[in-house]
């Protein structure tokens, strides 16, 4: 039933584009931190498949998909590729990025939350998994380019929350047996959408209560 | 045998003790990094479980037990809620805190290296495992945010060397066959102890032989 | 067919002589960033064991060899310990441990492919494990230590590339079943040369086209 959620091919078209647009994120950032191709290569392949890759690891798929579908692992390497030739273009359109890169975050919670509870996992572990799907690939590619994790500053547009919700909703809809096509469809708009307000009104999460200015505030 | 160390009840409430305190030290540096609520519950979760599921994926024991024990997922959201509320009082405290890591050091290191044991790994392999499951999570707190590991670093009091003493120590109570719950709580006990003095005595372990003063000497 | 590339005992001594290698750069570094003994060991472990440990996690082949072969895990400890004590003399055949770090690049992209294949994966997934293995360790390493991974920077010779065509060198044997102990040695070797040439004449790759001056460059 669950695999059933989209038609496969529809499903499989649905994590290319995901994939790709998270690659083009990584592949930017590389350019950002003066990268040669190989390190956007890695950067790009990393943040598009890093989250899924862990959370495979996490529910014992293995090999994960990223070394199973060489579509997922090509996809990257064409967002490199665009990114490498057409850099001014790209970041020209960055915030057309950003809104398929929220249309990722959206898609990967939802499948990453339905593919974590296939393996078993409970309702619960399977919405965080959800999230690591979507929010862990971009939290590698700023770890491997030495930044401080875009997801765990403040001075940035909500991100965990979009997927939060999402996760949430599948992990709900699972539970009340009323999870197909359509509920799957809505979890994922809605995390897309959140995510879009979140960037339009740059909406930020609150930091902790009665913090001191801190000294060792890097970001 | 070796699942019998402790009474089940017991060893839980000992683990999630283990888990909250880890949970508090990574909520606090991520207050210290300015980072948003989300950011103190990852780096709040990613320190009291990180260590544990390095260990579970390298032992093959999926899902690790991080998401099939539902209270070791709460409790890290427990902590990041009381330092959002109460920073101030829980920084003030953090002496306090020192100690429960403390704490947290020694059950983890020896928790850690019995259950590499029971999932058949050398006596070597397990005691590795039993110091990566104790310092691991701080390890991985660190890097995500974007710092030096305080466990790398000449200038922090000895970490490593007790959770080493610890795990060594219970090998060797397997090797001769004398692990029990008394010989278990006497290596947690060794372990806490030995942190608790190199934190008052400011232990530090020697730096390599004639180096020069390094010039990209960041800690 | 595949096991026997090499007579067990010759693989071994390999496999054990690119860890230790891998392990110096590793200790080394730790050096330079003023780490503690502990610091040293950690990093040389990790630089030696990670990408292979990395792979075997993958591939699902758990516990990894890095776990259940002591001399692996002893060897790093022995880098430790000469860079302990004869650092100055180290670093001053600094060349010389990049001509074995060449070697041990070399002979991991093409072991870490066929040990991929071995366990199932198609041929290019095989040969991005290989690489992985080759240059995995390196950047956990620099991610450890709070550096740039010296495999993603454009200012460094390059390093992917030779382990790239040695582990597709090894793809296309097996494709073309005509893997065996001398295509194999052909590929270690290949992988080896360019390398060192790629050290000798400072080959770098290209960077993205039309970048502008990057300001967050940190590199």
């Amino acid at each position: 039933m669950l695999q059933e959620l989209f038609t496969p091919s529809v499903q499989h078209a649905l994590d290319l584009a995901g994939i790709f647009v998270f690659a083009i994120s990584g592949a930017l950032l590389a350019v950002r931190k003066n990268f040669d191709v190989f390190g956007m290569a890695v950067l790009a392949e990393v943040t598009a498949l890093g989250g899924g890759l862990l959370r495979d690891l996490i529910i014992g798929a293995v090999p994960p998909a990223a070394f199973t579908d060489l579509g997922y692992f090509l996809m990257p390497l064409v967002a490199t590729a665009l990114v490498f030739f057409l850099h001014p273009v790209v970041e020209r359109i960055q915030s057309g990025v950003n809104v398929f890169d929220a249309a990722g975050l959206g898609l990967f919670c939802v499948t990453g939350t339905t593919k974590a509870y296939e393996y078993g996992l409970g309702l619960t572990s399977s919405a965080v998994l959800g999230v690591a799907t979507a929010a862990g690939g971009g939290v590698l590619r700023d770890v491997l380019a030495n930044e401080v994790p875009s997801l765990l500053r403040w001075d940035r547009d909500l991100y965990a929350v979009p997927a939060i919700v999402g996760a949430t909703m599948v992990a709900l809809f699972i539970r009340f047996d009323t999870l197909n096509a359509l509920t799957s469809s809505l979890a994922v708009v809605t995390a897309f959408a959140i995510r879009l307000l979140a960037m339009r009104f740059h909406w930020r999460a609150p930091r902790a209560w009665n913090r001191r200015s801190t000294a060792t505030e890097e970001v």
